[in-house]
């Protein structure tokens, strides 16, 4: 995943707070944006923030998101309004031996830019199928492509990865000394991380689906949230 | 769960795309929220949105947020700036028959407001208290609480839970009519969802820990990421 082009930050791609968790290689945003299928996209909105959650795709350093022509935030995008799109993963919680030093281990990948609308017929149905392919690989041949009226009611938008930053968090927890068991200390409070992941459950077909019909390789080795 | 006050949609906190997901019941909004351990916090900057996750505690219908004093988020969000809090569960991918109606299961608040900086100490105290418990139950009275030096490097905001939204998401594709099997369909296409939940690992102790200390029960036993 080691990419040629460094994230070279702006003024507000640089990663102020916790400064040490920032990565600066490109490999790294695309694996943080690659293990996902979920963002939360920001929009101003008469003047005032609105952040909802949004499937997306990727294909080289465009970000593909896609929406209702009729939703608000994807209207604003699309109109030019500038936007913020964060990628999170939650790996592990991280238990100090105070309440300040309690943390959480994550992966966290923010873009920041104005979305270009996809007119183009073609790159439409890249946008499409990049974000099939990144909530469900293998659909989109498995299963009928959109039709001409699909296409109509759907905005897709293209937000170039030029503005990123990718923060990283891993380890146990960076207590005070001053909270380190002393030697001999008989009851020393418990420190580390309880690490989680995602992991899928058994497949459950439509009522509609005719009895018998095999749970596709696509549905039953599907591998979530692979690990940084 | 079920509350006695519901929710009163705002002109923006009234779900636009996909109403019939909406839920207005008020005990809908603190299971989302209290399910959670990070929220996406957008504030305006410089005219732009800027979303990044972010740690939160519920009391009543206040919800805590905090951060580094240092934070230009936080920061605008202390001085009043219009804040959006989102809170996001995926519990699985709807597999359809179509491309289009490939979606996911989710539970979804939005919170909209203006942020309060919480300065009373004591209310500081039990800000830190519930954003610390949301993370790590039981570690607020088993480790060390906030210093005079924390307490200050630490900022506390409390937004009320008066204009919110929730969406949940539950059940199978919403096909259309027409790409359902025809009755001897040899090879109909597999639609359903593919469930997946959250579950967590063996505990990592600290590197710096005595051995031998045991892993106690608000980490061992901890549950996670419960179901709606």
């Amino acid at each position: 995943m080691v990419s040629a082009t460094p994230l070279s930050p702006t003024p507000r791609s640089t990663v102020r707070r916790g400064a040490k968790r920032a990565r600066t290689d490109r490999g790294d945003l695309y694996a943080v944006l690659d293990a996902g299928l979920v963002g939360h996209l920001a929009v101003v909105l008469d003047g005032a923030p609105v952040v909802l959650p949004t499937g997306y795709g990727r294909s080289d350093d465009t970000l593909y998101l896609h929406g209702s022509t009729g939703a608000g935030t994807l209207r604003a995008a699309t109109a030019g309004a500038p936007v913020c799109f964060t990628v999170t993963h939650l790996d592990g919680v991280v238990y100090a031996r105070s309440a300040f030093h309690h943390s959480l281990n994550y992966r966290c990948a923010v873009v920041h830019g104005t979305a270009r609308p996809v007119t183009d017929p073609d790159e439409k149905l890249l946008g499409l199928q990049v974000l099939t392919e990144q909530l469900a690989p293998g659909s989109w041949t498995a299963t009928r492509q959109p039709d001409r009226k699909e296409l109509a009611a759907t905005a897709v938008l293209a937000l170039d990865l030029a503005e990123a930053s990718v923060k990283i968090r891993t380890g146990p927890p960076g207590d005070d000394e001053a909270d380190l068991a002393a030697p001999g200390d008989s009851d020393p409070v418990w420190a580390g991380v309880l690490p989680f992941r995602t992991v899928s459950g058994t497949p459950e077909p439509c009522p509609l689906l005719p009895v018998g019909v095999p749970v596709p390789g696509r549905v039953r080795n599907r591998a979530l949230s692979p690990p940084a």
